[in-house]
């Protein structure tokens, strides 16, 4: 006979098993919308969206899953894994779900004036409903335990385990260092051509390339399925079911197709044990977008990478054919500030949602006033960036997060990238020949590592907690500063 | 306050709309079954199909749903569609789950033993497999109120209102007919040409010309999708999304995707308000394939309709720029025994059914025994296409539905042709000029009427229910032995 600890351990798995088939669902029925359900299917989908989503709720929220966690608040549990569910297990029944539901039927409205605020590039017609969002972001954010600040309450929603203080601190090093990097390139006597502007090639030339490409690298097409949509998606299905979408109406799309495969890499590398729990497809928010930025970024726009795999991209593309390496790589890797985030290189890039980072803490904290916005992004991006906004297309209404309900959320793209540089110093120390194979087309010591190091692990540690494990310390803007000055010297010959 | 009649059939409605919700997941999971699901998805796949269809079954089987149903055991219900919901539901609350769940479990071993078996041509290797499916089947039927035949409780699974006996009826003129028509062919001194043996065409140009067709035959691609595999299929995933999938590896395969987009048509064509309470998609057995069937030979094989989409053929598929309209009508129509259910033409095909039937009733009610199957099959094929089967793969193993567990389920395609030509009987009384419109590419008055009697009751009414209300009568084979007799007189000039 067993104990009622181990009859309540038993109870958590099966709980958090029947939570991964309904992760499962909702990761098909998200594939499904980018590239199967047809327009008039909308209406219906959204019903039965909705009826999932409420029995996914129902049950991680029944009576006897609240029992459950009581029994555990009282009795701590002494391994890893089983710690891991319950506590995220407690979030969720934490959650407030009256206002995330009021949150959700605003952005239906919300979504809609965004878009015609959009088209006549008039913010004033979106203000209205950016202020009852963030009125609600604002309740969601005082039902939470938010340690001196308001923010915290939304950042822990995507953020698990990093206060806004962490962030500030690691973004007020980052911002100093990027913006001195920045003017250096800028008074460099290094000019780079734009080899891009003239391209022309055939989309199955392409599609077969990136494909190519991210195959070499470990993505395993078994495992997978490619579909080809408007924006660049990520569906995880199951432990072993991950697929991506690209667009391929621009060359340097391919790019977008490597940051999808780094997604998926780390989606489908969960042990089969952590896998089998229902713990497959890698922690949300910043650390999976670090592990597809860094396959994107630090991996896919190194020179070793570039040099393994350019003279089959001349082979496919014959634009390519008389242009060296070298000029592809630096081309690839061009810094000029611009306005619009998704377009931006990586150096300037983390500037964006840093930005966004620090108008949304304000206005949470009623530190500016909605009426405030534009101004505030639009002396921000002159600041940081140097640029001149001059519409609100291209400034505060450049993006659609706001109107999805999503505020709390934007830090994460750059502490992605944070955690890469991290990671990449551990790394080097580890496999210091890591990009000495890559050059040769061997990924196997690179997808190791990071299997070991953080994709095997599934949803089981948090971000810091696996940082932690693997580099010897929490989250710090040196390394990756130090990764961002280093290749960009070389580059622009500072 | 409402009485607490109103109170449970507001009960009803929502356990029947929550039950277009499980419908339409399951319709989803099967469709990215065929088109998305990677290889190694599959086990998980089926742990999350397992968790979802539970959950269904619980859900209509609850203590609640048992109330629901007594209580209206002894409250008449007064409305057609309540009362539809209502013995829908009970049907499902006296299916035998246990036994169904032990024939699932047997299917994936006996799959696995008829693959060998077929590849052998070995029935041997499947004859035990195939005892322990008939031995459950057996089960499952003594279950069901049988009504003196045993028969009927498996064929009441896929036919809701129909008896063994009324089925046989059928058959027995049926076969008689048939086999008086294939013999007046057989000695016609009309002796039509094969032109298909040695077509070539751009697998492309078929597609997008299968896709003209059908849609300009009445599917909307709004409401669907085209997916290409191996084996033809309809996914109907919701009131206004069902998908077909397709193969081109054969040019009249392009008749599969008419039968599908009639599965399609009618599944997409209930009315609002009974897609509402969850009663969409079509009735499932004999209906559905009747309206498939339908659109494919009775329509789709006409002069009218070749008449209309040759030219185009001929302009998009150079092969056919010199064969007549007339020699390509004939041709499609062309009458000859083949072992092969799936391959064989309009007139023998029916004649496939019938034997599976006749095999399936006397195996259950135990006239003839496992061991004689074989023999008992190639007699049959012998006697009613002239037939003499060479070896087993041709034989008792050409196809895998057994191995699925169907069994009370083959009367199905061959009672499909049967409504079709009664449905047709009373179309040219009601629309004299169907076929002419046809013949100018206007299906509109087509469509309307199999809308306005079939289409738009979705699951409300039985077959034999919208059978009587439109054509005044029950099941008769005469009306579509008329059709066949009177279409295959003037091809062959009997």
């Amino acid at each position: 006979m067993n104990s009622l600890y181990e009859q309540n351990i038993k109870k958590l798995e099966e709980l958090s098993i029947k939570n991964g088939y309904y992760m499962s669902l909702g990761g098909l029925l998200g594939w499904d919308q980018w590239v199967g359900l047809p327009s008039n299917g909308v209406d219906y989908r959204s019903e039965v969206q909705g009826f999932i989503t409420s029995q996914h709720f129902n049950m991680l929220t029944s009576k006897d899953a609240v029992k459950l966690i009581e029994y555990f608040d009282n009795n701590e549990i002494k391994d890893d894994i089983h710690k891991s569910i319950f506590s995220q297990l407690k979030r969720i029944q934490r959650m407030p779900t009256n206002l995330m539901e009021q949150l959700d039927k605003l952005t239906v409205q919300a979504q809609a004036a965004w878009h015609e605020a959009y088209k006549k590039s008039d913010f004033e017609i979106f203000k209205p409903y950016l202020e009852d969002i963030i009125n609600i972001n604002k309740k969601i954010a005082e039902h939470s335990n938010c340690n001196g600040h308001l923010m915290n309450g939304l950042v822990e929603q995507y953020e698990m385990d990093l206060t806004v203080e962490e962030i500030t601190e690691v973004f007020d090093e980052l911002k100093v260092g990027i913006i001195k990097l920045i003017k250096q390139i800028q008074s460099s006597s290094v000019k780079i051509n734009d080899i891009f502007e003239n391209l022309e090639y055939e989309k199955n030339d392409l599609i077969d390339f990136a494909k190519h490409v991210v195959e070499t690298m470990g993505y395993d097409s078994q495992s997978g399925a490619y579909g080809e949509v408007l924006h660049p998606y990520t569906s995880t299905i199951g432990p072993r079911d991950c697929r991506i979408t690209a667009n391929y109406s621009n060359f340097k799309n391919i790019y977008g197709t490597i940051h999808e495969s780094g997604h998926a890499i780390y989606a489908l590398n969960s042990s089969d044990k952590v896998a089998k729990l229902g713990l497959w497809g890698g922690l949300s928010g910043s650390l999976h977008e670090s592990q597809a930025l860094f396959y994107e970024y630090i991996i896919g726009k190194s020179i070793e990478f570039c040099s393994y795999f350019y003279p089959e991209l001349q082979k496919r593309l014959p634009y390519f054919k008389d242009i060296s390496l070298k000029e592809y790589y630096k081309s690839i890797n061009i810094v000029q500030p611009y306005y619009k985030r998704i377009e931006s290189d990586e150096v300037t890039y983390n500037l964006h949602p840093i930005i966004r980072f620090e108008i949304e803490k304000d206005i949470i904290e009623e530190k500016i006033k909605i009426d405030d916005i534009r101004e505030v992004w639009n002396a921000k991006y002159k600041e940081y960036l140097g640029l001149d906004i001059k519409n609100d297309r291209e400034g505060v209404l450049q993006d659609i997060h706001w109107a999805l309900g999503a505020v709390g959320f934007f830090q994460s793209y750059t502490l992605g990238n944070v955690y890469g540089g991290q990671y990449l110093n551990t790394l080097l120390k580890d496999v210091p020949n890591v990009y000495k194979e890559i050059e040769t087309g061997n990924f196997k010591p690179l997808n190791s590592w990071l299997k070991e190091n953080i994709h095997q692990y599934g949803r089981v540690y948090t971000p810091t907690e696996l940082l932690v494990k693997t580099t010897g310390e929490k989250l710090k803007a040196k390394h990756y500063l130090n990764y961002l000055n280093k290749k960009y010297s070389v580059i622009y010959n500072l």
